[in-house]
C-alpha cells in the first residue's frame, strides 16, 4: 500500500543546548584527548583540508599544539609551484569576481611531484602529516603520499557511500585500500547516515568525517537542497558507532565536520556524539593561516554549479589564542579548548565518552533572539 | 459527540532538507525525463502560463531545449493584436500604479482570432504548443485551440475540484472534456489535497498542478487566509497519485507549482513526490520572457480582490544559464537542471520515480538564519 | 503524586492557513449572515466598543451596512458632552505624552444623562444601539441603557467568568442580568477557556466574546504574561459551543474578538469556529471613525498599569472600501467580506457554520518569510 | 543495545503565555508573600547578588520595602575600601575596553574586614543582612559573616550540585555547612537539573535557586554550549520539590534566577513552579542601584574565558517604580509587583502555591512578531 513519506525534525547548533546535570567536575581533570591509530591527541578539534586554512606550515604549527591538520592533496598547495601567489591573487580579488578566480586556478592539474614535497615540508617541520585527497585522485596519491610520510589518510568528497552506483568506472573499493595502507589509518567522509555509516565501518576505515552541507563556506542548502542540521548527522552517526563497537568490539570514532563558529558549537556536537570536530572557518581567521582573511569551500571550484562562495573571515587572532586563550571576548570565538573543558566539567564529564551521556534539549528560541539582536546591531552599524 | 478541529503541521521549501543516503551515483548516470501522452520531455520543468512568462516566442525557444512552456488563453496574447504595447505599459508603470494598469487591461475580451493565431505562431516556429485556460473558457477555447494544433490543454483555476457547487453554471464536465479532446491530454490543477486529487485522477486527467497560493506574486495567504506550503501539498498529493496507480494501474503524474526560487527548491519538491515542478518568477527573469523584468500573478487582474502585486524580476541570465549553466552564482538560481542531477545522484537516484523514495527531514533553522542573514545584507546595503 | 505541569501549543493568526479541499462553490452562493436574538446582521463583523472605532454616527452608518457597531458606554462617550473635543487632544499628543493623557480623560466620570443621549442619537440616525459596559457599571447603566432603546448588552471586561472570587463586592449575578433584560439578548466576555465557555453558557446569555490580550493596542502579554492566540482560543471555546449545542440544543454564538489586520486573519478565525469576529484597529483606520487615525486600547487608561499604547493607524480607507472593496490594495486590508466570501467558496463552504469544517494547518514558516520581509522593507525605508 | 540520544524541547518566557481560566478573583484579595526560615516578606523578587545591583545602601532601602536584596561577598564592595571608585570606573569605560577592566579590578583580594564592614552597613541602616559567596570561599567567609549578623546565607556558582567530583580540594560539604550555621537559612544554587535539585534538598538546605545562563549580562550558550531555558528549568525543579515535600513535609521553596526583564517574564515563572524570583538588569536600571546604568555578569571578570559583557542599561525608575508603579510605560518593564497581583487574579489565584496550578501554553508566535517588530524600529531609529 502507498505511503506517505515521513518527514523528522532535525536540529543544529542554534537549536540546541547542554544542560548541566546532578555532577560537577573541575576542568583541571577533565581530558580532551582524541586517539587514532598508535597517536593520541590532546587537541580533538582537526583543521579542515582547506586552502584557506591548512598549508604545510600551519600543519607544522598546529601539530606542535596537539592537533590535528589535515593537509588537502587536491587544492592550490600541489597544483603551484609556488601557491602563495594564486592565494594572493584570490585574496585581492572583489567578492563578484572571486568565484571566476576560483573556479579557474583549480583548472591547474595536481602534480605527483608537489605532493610529495609538501608532505616533505611538513615531516620536515617536525610535524604530523595527514593528508586527504578526493576518491578519484585517491589511488593515484595514496602510494605517493604514504611514501613520502604521510600518517593519516584522509579520504574525502561531498558525499562518500560505500555503495556507489557507476556505469564508467569502478570506483574506489575501500575495504581493498584499508588493507593496502594498513597500517596507516584511513578517515573517509563525508556522511550524515546511519546505514551509511555502518557499512563504512564494515569497510575497516579508522575513522568517518560527518557532515554534509554545513558549513560557513558552503551553499549546497540553497543549490542542490542537500544538507542535514549537524546535531542531528552527529546523534545518527554516533548511534551507528556505538551499535557497530557493541557488535564488533571495535570503536570507529566520528568527526563532525562543519559549521562551527564556536565553543559552544564544540562542545555541543561532542556532547551529541562526536569523538572530534573538524572546522574551516575559525582557523581560516587565524594570524596562522594560509587564507589571507578569506575562507572558501572546496566546491567553491566547480565550473558548472559551483555551491560555495568565498567569504571574508579576517585576522582575528593568533592559532594560541583561539584554542586556548586567554580572552576578553565573550561571543564564544576564542579559547575553544578552555570552553570545551568548562562545558565538560560543568557536565561533570572527565573523558569525552562520559561527555556522550550528558543532556541536551531542543531550545531554539534564545538563539532566535540572539540572531535577531544581532540583525538589529548590524542594521544599526 | 462534538470534537476540537485538528491542525496538522505543514511544510514548505525552507522548512526542509534532503539527506544523502547510503548509496550515491554519478550525475551522469541521472536522467531527469518526464513523459506526457506520446511525448518525453527531457527537463521536467514546466514554465507557467503567466503572460510575463511565456509568449510564442519563448515557447518556442523553450520546446527546443526540452522544456514544457504553457501559452495563457487567456491573457494578453489573446486580448491584444499587439500584446507588446501592453507588456511595455505595465513596465513602464510606477509600483503604486501598476495594480490598476493591469486591472484596466484584462478587461478587454479574450478573442477567438487570436487564440488561433498565437497557436500558430508556436506551430510555424517549431515548438510543442501546449495552452491553458480556466475552467470558465474552456468550452468555447477549447475546441479552437485543438483545431489550431494544440498538443497539451491546460485547465488551470486557482483551486479546482472535480465537484464544484454553482447555481447559475453548470460548470465544466472533466470526464466529457477528457473525451471529446481524446487523446490529447488534460492537464487540470491547481488543487492540494490528497481527496481532491483523488476525485480528479477519477475523470481521467493525465496529469494534476499542485500548489494554491505559494508563488512569489501570489498574496492569497494575506488576503483569504488560503494557502498550503509546497512540500506538504506535494506529499499528499503524491499520496494519492500512488495509491490511485496501485488501484488502476494508471499512473497520473503530479506538477507542483509555485513559490520555487532556487535548483534546491525544484529538487526539494521532486523528492518529495512531484513528476515535474511548474516555475514562474525565475523564467520571468531569463532575457528571453516576455515580462521585461517583471512578473504579476494572474488573480493581479481580479477588479474586485486582488491578490498578487507586480514584482520586479530584473533580467537576470538567458534560459540557457538559468538551466543548463554554466554559472558564476553560487545561491542556487541558476543551472536548476544541473543541480536537480546532482541532487539525485547524490541520493543514489536514477531516475525521478527512485528520488521520490529519498529520505527529507524538517529542518527549519539553518533557512531561518539564512533569511535572517539575507536581512542583515540587504538592510546594509 | 506530583506532576509536572503540561504545556500544549497554540496558535495565532500567522501560524496556520486554510486548505482548499475537495468542493468549491461560487462566492455568489456564500452567505455570511449571523443571526442575534430576532435580528439577522449580513456582515458578520462586529466593531469593538473601543472609543477610536465607535461614536453614534459611526453606529448608525455600519448599521445601516448590515454590520454590528458596539457604543462603549464606559468611555468618552458618556464622559464628556462633548466628546470630539478630547478626541482631538488624544490625536494632537505627542507619542511619548499619549499615554499620560489618555489615563487622564478617563478619570471623568460616567454620566447616565450621556448613556441615554447617546443611545438616542443612535436611535434617531435610524442605527441599532448595541452597547456594552464593564461588568462594575452593568447594575447601573443596563436599566438606562435599554430605557434609552437598547437592542443587545454586552458585558465585558478583561476577563470574564462566571465564577469570580471576591471579598469587597458580590459581582454581578448573569444568570439574573440575563432574565431582568429578556428578551434583549446579553452577550458576555472576554474568555479563552473551553470550561469557562461552558459556564458562561449555562448562565443563558446569547453570545461569547472570545479572546484575551491579542489585540494591536494591546500588550498584556509584554505586561502580565497573559494572553493566548486567537486561533487557539477560538478552537477550543468552539468546542465548548458544539457540545453545549449538543447536550442543550441552544446555539450560543461565538465572537473572536480582537489582533485581525486583514481578511485572511478574519477567514481563519470564522473557519477555526468563530461565528462572527470583532475588530477594532482595521475599523480605527476607516474615514468614517472617530480616533482621527489613531487607536487605543481600553485598558491604556489603567492608571497603576497601563497594558497598551496608542497606536497610529492612518486614514486608510471608506468603511465601504474596507467591508466590500472593490480595492487596489493586495495585502489584504481592504474588502474583508469579498475576502470571507471567496475564502469560504473556495473550501466549498456556502454557511459560516459549513466552514467550521474545513481543514487548517499549521504553516508558520510563510509568515515568518513575510514578516521578515517586511522587516527588510521597512529598513530600508 | 545502543540508544540514540533523545533531546527535549525546553522553553523559555518569549515561548509561553498563561491563560485566564474559569475562576478569576480581585487583585486586593492576592497576597504575593514568600516566607524563609522565620522572615516573611511582601515582595518575592529577590535582588541578584551582582556589584551593578546590590550594595549595603540598595539592600537597606529595598529590605524596607519589603524584598530580599543579596549582597556579593566575592565581588567588589569586599576588595576595595571605596567600591564606588571602581564602579565610576568601570561605568566610565568604553565597551571594548570594559571587559579587560572588569577582568583587572576582580584580581584584588577580598578582605575579611571588608565583609564585616558591608554586612554592619546593611544592619545599621535597619536592613535585612542577605549575603552570597561562592562554594570555594563559603567556609571562610561564613564565620564571619554570621558574626557580622548575616540572617541569610547564599552560596552560588554557575552550576551547584550535591555531589562534585574534585581531585584537589574536597569540596564544601552542604549538609554540614547548613548544620553549622543553623538556624540560618542556607540556600544553594544554581542548578537546573530535577535530579540534583532532590539531592541538594536532601542536604537540608532551605532554598533552591534555579538558572543557569539566561541572564542578560550571560554569554554561557555562545561560549560553552550550556543553558536551558527558564520555563522549562522551573518546572523541572518545582516538579522535585513538589516530589520531596510529598515525601518528606518540608516544603523548600526554588527561586528562578535570570533573564528576566518584564512583569510578564515575573509571572510567566512563578505561574511555571517558582515561589520567589531573582532578578539583576531590571534592578540595575533603577536609580538607587549602584551600577551607574551599567550591568555585568559575575563571569565577566573569568580571566581566561569570560562569559558575559557589560551591558548599558540606562537608570530608568526608581526602585518603587520598578516594582509598585504606578506607571505610564505599556511594555511591562514598570510595577512588576503589579502587574504579579494582576496576573494572579485574572487567574483567579489568591496565593502562589495556587498560581502554581494555572495554565500555560507554548505560544512563540507573537513573541517572535514582537522581537521582529522591535527590530524594525530599532533599525528604523
Amino acid at each position: 500500500m502507498a505511503v506517505r513519506k515521513v518527514l523528522e525534525n532535525a536540529y543544529g547548533f542554534d537549536d540546541v543546548a547542554i544542560v548541566p546535570g546532578a555532577v560537577t567536575t573541575n576542568p583541571e581533570l577533565v581530558t580532551t584527548e582524541f586517539t587514532l591509530g598508535e597517536r593520541t591527541y590532546s587537541v580533538p578539534i582537526w583543521a579542515s583540508a582547506m586552502d584557506a586554512v591548512v598549508d604545510p606550515r600551519f600543519a607544522v604549527q598546529y601539530s606542535k599544539m596537539g592537533g590535528i591538520a589535515v593537509l588537502n592533496l587536491d587544492g592550490l598547495q600541489t597544483r603551484y609551484d609556488d601557491p602563495d601567489e594564486i592565494l594572493d591573487q584570490i585574496a585581492a580579488a572583489t567578492l563578484p569576481e572571486s568565484t571566476e578566480i576560483i573556479q579557474r586556478v583549480y583548472k591547474q592539474p595536481v602534480r605527483d611531484d608537489l605532493v610529495a614535497r609538501r608532505i616533505g615540508e611538513i615531516k620536515d617541520g617536525g610535524g604530523v602529516a595527514i593528508v586527504a585527497s578526493t576518491p578519484q585522485n585517491t589511488k593515484r596519491l595514496a602510494p605517493i603520499a604514504i611514501d613520502a610520510g604521510a600518517e593519516v589518510l584522509v579520504v574525502a568528497s561531498t558525499v562518500t557511500t560505500a555503495r556507489h552506483v557507476s556505469r564508467s568506472l569502478e570506483g574506489l573499493q575501500l575495504a581493498q585500500l584499508v588493507k593496502q595502507v594498513a597500517p596507516i589509518p584511513v578517515i573517509v567522509g563525508n556522511t550524515v547516515d546511519y546505514g551509511a555509516t555502518l557499512e563504512l565501518m564494515e569497510t575497516g576505515v579508522q575513522g568517518i568525517l560527518v557532515g554534509v552541507g554545513p558549513g560557513a563556506a558552503c551553499t549546497s542548502r540553497e543549490v542542490l537542497g542537500i544538507g542535514i542540521p549537524q546535531i542531528t548527522a552527529t546523534l545518527d552517526t554516533a548511534l551507528a558507532r556505538d551499535e557497530f563497537f557493541e557488535q564488533t568490539g571495535r570503536y570507529v570514532p566520528i568527526i563532525t565536520d562543519g559549521g562551527f563558529r564556536t565553543g559552544g558549537d564544540v562542545s555541543k556536537a561532542i556532547c551529541a556524539g562526536a569523538d572530534a570536530v573538524m572546522i574551516g572557518s575559525p582557523f581560516a581567521g587565524t594570524q596562522e593561516a594560509p587564507g589571507r582573511g578569506f575562507h572558501w569551500g572546496m566546491a567553491t571550484s566547480n565550473s558548472e554549479l559551483p555551491r560555495g562562495v568565498r567569504v571574508q573571515i579576517g585576522r582575528n587572532h593568533s592559532l594560541q589564542q583561539l584554542l586556548f586563550g586567554p580572552t576578553s571576548r565573550t561571543d564564544g570565538t576564542e579559547n575553544l579548548v578552555g570552553a570545551l573543558r568548562t562545558s565538560m566539567a560543568t557536565c561533570g564529564a572527565q573523558t569525552i565518552r562520559e561527555f556522550h551521556s550528558s543532556r541536551m534539549v531542543i531550545a531554539p528560541s534564545i538563539k532566535t533572539e540572539g540572531k535577531i539582536y544581532q540583525i538589529a546591531q548590524r542594521t544599526r552599524e
